[in-house]
């Protein structure tokens, strides 16, 4: 029997997917095991990956079978949303030239080599030329992709559908005004004494820790694992094998924990996307700014949250004696402190999201052409100061620190403050049906990880980020929740 | 400029092994680290390789660059080679349909889950059905290529070119004659007392060891990793990343030790392949006897010689000190025991090869049609008691005890001898080099090593494995030379 033209493009998708995958673990390995002298092969790899991608997508068959899909019967949501996804991935897809995809892929490769270099040198001109390229090859993107204002528009609708320059502006220039009083009056408070923690934290017990707080919140081992990274992320490479990593420090346990609540939070998510769908467009988690809303919803509201504490506490000190003597007064307070420091994914809730807007910043001078590549620790250190009120001490703490230039990824740092948001809005959600919050201030997430799974995981790309919040929450999200639930937790009358 | 045939299939080729050298980490990744779920998602993934590949490789334009390429003008020695191994490859792909190949890569993943967990549970019925599913389909290849006398004729050629059962029955059964007195006298001695030995060994600290050793023979860790598997193997997935398993018992160091030097053996050759080659049938190591000669020369020609441990007993000692009262002659000893037992990779290398003698006589009765799968434990624990002297007390200790099956994998067995042939062969060859004979003695293993490089490593498969060692040493390999070193080895005047 003949397929239809949406079967034809289920089939194709579902390759594309498998191998698309497959093209996730030789990423995945690049960052937690490869050694140094693979790279060279692997970035040839990896360009070959996405150059077959590209060219199975921008089959002018593709466009066929997707107008012939559109006009056939109607199929129902799901179906309807694999088609809009279809489409637009389609019209995005074909107006790159497959040189520039390949290039890129390669260029990452070896960025990310390069960056890790100068990170570890504190030596920006070790990156410059080679993040100088893809910057070239990203406006290029932005280029041929089109734009309204700015090339950087191009580029924030690959992470976030639908969201602009502009809009960005508004949400994060209200979230700034409201943060910058809650900044200035938690930073200005006598420091915690952290001496109380002081202690040497075996990593293999770290280890055990964290698994049993992760298979706890529902994270499925016989589906993922965790390793150690540099950088913390989350890759989900399949149905059935979603891997995290984090990194330990011997003298703080709190690192690699709430590195491992937060990838979970990712993994939760992927975890709980409908197999079946696995290959399709709905199959898929929608975008950043709701992926980040699952790993802030499990760090901050759940992990760093006097109920956790009550619960995990005690356990913490079966792993390490040297906490006994600690009230969960004092570990809630150790949890929540506002700091004014160098780097964001260390940084508390009150602070993140300063670090997020002098990146945003940053970002959109490059790509308006107002900063040269070669300007940037300048320009990061100058502003840093005027937001932190202190001088920047190397740039391995400052326009270094994250790795996600060298990934070729721009516009992606605003989906975090939005994954704040998204977080913080979806939690005074879920807390307002009852049996939900009174399982929280038992230590109990099942109920509310249940609730997740059900209005956002299950839903993957169903509706776009907007329109899934709304169906969730029954309103848009602002900063209001973030907002409420910071001043909340930091200042309590 | 129009490219010629020659180039055309140059480049195919080096696509294709891009592509092939991810898909072995995506089988090296299921061994080593896949969360089980991962298991139907990855078997999808190895039959989409496979099938990709195959379509690739049969494709008639091949056939007619081939063709074309063989009228072209004669472009040397290493040109023919590629020629030689293109028309064989081209010529054996097209013989199998698409759907065999795939059929074959999905039923390998499964198959070795489910001998796993046989193994575990010592219950042959759990992998049976997927047994019988694989025989069945390599009798199905082996119809497709076609063979002189038996079905395993066909299948013997995959891993040695050139070899067929008639002539292994000749060379395995003059090795069987000599080999069987010298078992007799060798493990009638009385048992060597292990307990010198016993003492605990942290994982930890073999690691490091095995390490340092590995470094001083010469793998490069900047192309390559050691991880922990069920089921030690080498892996080369592309220039510049090499990776072995080995396996850990806290009781006895010896076991990862050998594990290593056995693997490391396998790698050097593989680090040791011409890198500007890769891709080109003559970048490959040219067979399975030849690549197991590297192996079982690393692991016993020097781990287990006299030498090594001169040089290494101390520094063993400084990582476990209960070895410290322990002689040089003590440890030769341990290394070099010979007993009746029944797992083939713990076995000593005088009982080696009766082990392998087992598997192929089962091998050779599975193909012939003269065993039912379902009878395999019986006829196994038979031939063993027969051959051992003393029953097989349960299955996981017999037949079940081999990865190979599960993996489709029908012929490879022999190989395992023809590398302790070519191992002894080569050691002989490379000892008559008296300043590699001088270094060797002394614990300086890098002229051997540059010996192998120059005479089997960078030759890759330029020659056939007969003709490779006939260059090499100047004979054709016979089982003399093992046979010598046992005896020398094992039955000092």
């Amino acid at each position: 029997m003949k397929k239809s033209a949406y079967e034809e493009l289920e089939e194709l998708c579902r390759e594309v997917q498998l191998v698309t995958d497959a093209q996730a673990l030789l990423s995945w390995d690049q960052e937690v095991l490869m050694p140094k002298n693979g790279l060279e092969y692997r970035g040839r790899q990896m360009a070959w990956f996405s150059g077959w991608l590209h060219e199975k997508m921008t089959n002018p068959q593709v466009g066929d079978w997707i107008e012939a899909a559109e006009s056939e019967a109607d199929r129902g949501e799901d179906a309807k949303a694999n088609l809009r996804e279809w489409r637009h991935g389609f019209e995005r897809e074909t107006k790159l030239p497959k040189r520039l995809v390949e290039e890129l892929a390669l260029a990452q490769v070896h960025a990310k080599a390069a960056w890790a270099e100068a990170r570890e040198k504190s030596e920006f001109p070790v990156f410059a030329p080679l993040l100088e390229n893809l910057v070239d090859l990203c406006r290029e993107q932005a280029e041929c992709w089109g734009y309204s204002e700015t090339p950087y528009d191009g580029l924030l609708d690959k992470f976030e559908r639908g969201s602009s320059t502009a809009a960005l502006n508004r949400t994060l220039g209200a979230l700034r005004e409201s943060l910058v009083p809650i900044v200035e009056e938690t930073t200005s408070r006598e420091p915690f004494d952290r001496s109380v923690l002081e202690g040497r934290y075996a990593i293999e017990k770290q280890e055990a820790f964290n698994r049993e707080v992760a298979e706890s919140i529902g994270f499925d081992f016989d589906a993922g694992r965790i390793d150690t990274a540099v950088h913390p992320f989350c890759s989900g490479m399949g149905p059935g094998d979603t891997r995290l990593t984090t990194r330990y420090d011997e003298n703080d346990f709190l690192s690699s924990l709430f590195g491992v609540l937060h990838e979970a939070g990712h993994g939760l998510y992927e975890q709980g996307l409908k197999v079946e769908n696995r290959g399709l467009p709905i199959g898929n988690a929608v975008s950043l700014g709701i992926h980040e809303s699952q790993s802030r919803l499990w760090e901050n509201h759940v992990g760093r949250s006097r109920s956790f504490w009550e619960k995990w506490l005690p356990v913490a000190a079966s792993y390490f004696p040297n906490l006994s003597g600690i009230s969960v007064d004092t570990m809630f307070e150790a949890v929540n402190q506002a700091n004014l420091s160098y780097i964001r994914v260390e940084s508390d809730e009150v602070t993140y999201d300063l670090h997020v807007l002098l990146r945003f910043e940053i970002e959109k001078m490059i790509f308006s052409g107002e900063l040269a590549i070669k300007d940037i620790p300048e320009a990061w250190n100058e502003r840093f100061e005027s937001y932190f009120g202190m001088p920047v001490d190397r740039d391995a703490n400052g326009c270094l620190q994250d790795i996600h230039w060298s990934l070729g990824i721009f516009g992606y740092f605003p989906t975090y403050s939005l994954g704040n948001i998204n977080a913080a809005h979806l939690a005074a959600a879920a807390k307002k049906d009852l049996p939900v919050k009174a399982a929280m201030d038992r230590g109990d997430y099942a109920p509310l990880l249940g609730w997740m799974r059900e209005k956002i995981h299950q839903r993957g790309s169903v509706l776009l980020p907007n329109d899934l919040i709304r169906e969730a929450t029954g309103e848009d999200a602002s900063p209001a929740a973030l907002v409420t639930h910071l001043r909340e937790r930091y200042l309590p009358v």
